[in-house]
């Protein structure tokens, strides 16, 4: 049985700065030109941060909206996720975007330590962002920073504040969250099987490790992202 | 090879009341008494938090000082290990304690949820409060809540922040942090045997969970805590 890959684009994250690479879009014509450039080459969802003009992140619904509106008029069939990451705005504003109904958006069901700081998701806060995503009808993809994320999303989805099945994506190499650690990536794996049989998987290496949780995906059959 | 058995005894938690269980002691008469019955009994190690007189928690130097010193008068030998809980307080006056030399403290290497909030163990809060410990050689017990604090400790052992070898706690059953799950616990123990050979380490379940958490301990060779 082959499940079809999805090749993932996320054209802009939410930390470099054109002071750390000029080639990196920033303003809402660079992205949709650069995320047009992605679907030409075969990426078929994008998954989307805004910046304000000077570069610093923002959720603001607007850049979201122009953003989204560019995407669906030059990729046709693309699809759109939206990042509600802490990165962008703390509490609710982080869920502005979602009645823009984008076809997916990030949600992450814990909270853990970043590089610098706590990255915050309070579970009332989790409960929130589920019920707006449920409410306009947006298929979250669960951001699994460490394993206590993996047991909640499969709680939720079992009580319905999730809409089954899962949709997960195995973050690793953030400094202070988990490590890129191949026994681990294979536990994450193995444990969504045994507790989510139906979820659908990826996984996500920051920075230099791009590659490897891309290669460590396609070997243990999870769809890409790059 | 056999490691002997500590047997823990932790007589006042950070969230009964005496409205929960009239038996619960809270005064500092009341928890050493109930630490040297506990001691009589076979307990070695005496894991401790206090509270203030209306039974609200407190990481108060003083109330500290004066359990410590009668536990220290009534049970010769016994470990005397204190909590740096999050329950306790916010900040620095959570290693308040510390100059007390206690045997040993808690030590949460990350953050996570708990039942109705983030529980917070920012990065530079973690840092200062092991090179407390470091400073004044109390031994730190690893509280692992989630994968990514196993990762951190071993982290920091390895750099010299805190001092090999490590000796960890797993705790399981907190909601929102990791569930008691078999499969997770005995991955739990693999990975410190991968990372951190040399490392002694117990597991904890919370409530109704603390003799699965007992037994599965045993049997995978690690220490107890009652
Ligand atoms: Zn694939
Ligand atoms: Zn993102
Ligand atoms: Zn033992
Ligand atoms: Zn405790």
């Amino acid at each position: 049985m082959t499940t079809p890959c999805i090749i993932t684009v996320a054209i802009t994250g939410s930390v470099p700065t054109k002071a750390d690479n000029p080639a990196v879009p920033v303003t809402v014509s660079e992205q949709v030109e650069s995320t047009h450039a992605a679907f030409e080459a075969g990426a078929s969802l994008a998954h989307l941060h805004v910046r304000n003009d000077d570069g610093s992140t923002t959720s603001d619904p607007d850049r979201f909206a122009r953003l989204i509106e560019g995407i669906r008029a030059h990729c046709p069939g693309m699809i759109v996720q939206v990042s509600t990451g802490g990165r962008s705005g703390t509490g609710e504003e982080r869920g502005g975007m979602i009645p823009l109904k984008p076809d997916m958006a990030s949600l992450s069901t814990g909270s853990c330590n970043f590089p610098t700081r706590v990255y915050e998701n309070a579970p009332t806060f989790i409960d929130w962002l589920a019920e707006r995503m449920k409410a306009h009808a947006v298929k979250p993809e669960i951001e699994i920073f460490d394993l206590a994320m993996l047991f909640k999303a499969v709680d939720m989805a079992g009580d319905g504040r999730i809409v089954a099945p899962l949709h997960v994506q195995f973050v690793m190499g953030v400094k202070n969250a988990v490590p890129v650690d191949r026994e681990t990536f294979e536990f994450y794996v193995r444990t969504l099987r045994r507790l989510a049989p139906d979820a659908t998987w990826t996984g996500a290496g920051i920075g230099r490790h791009q590659l490897t949780l891309h290669h460590w995906s396609l070997e243990l059959g999870g769809h890409l992202r790059t």
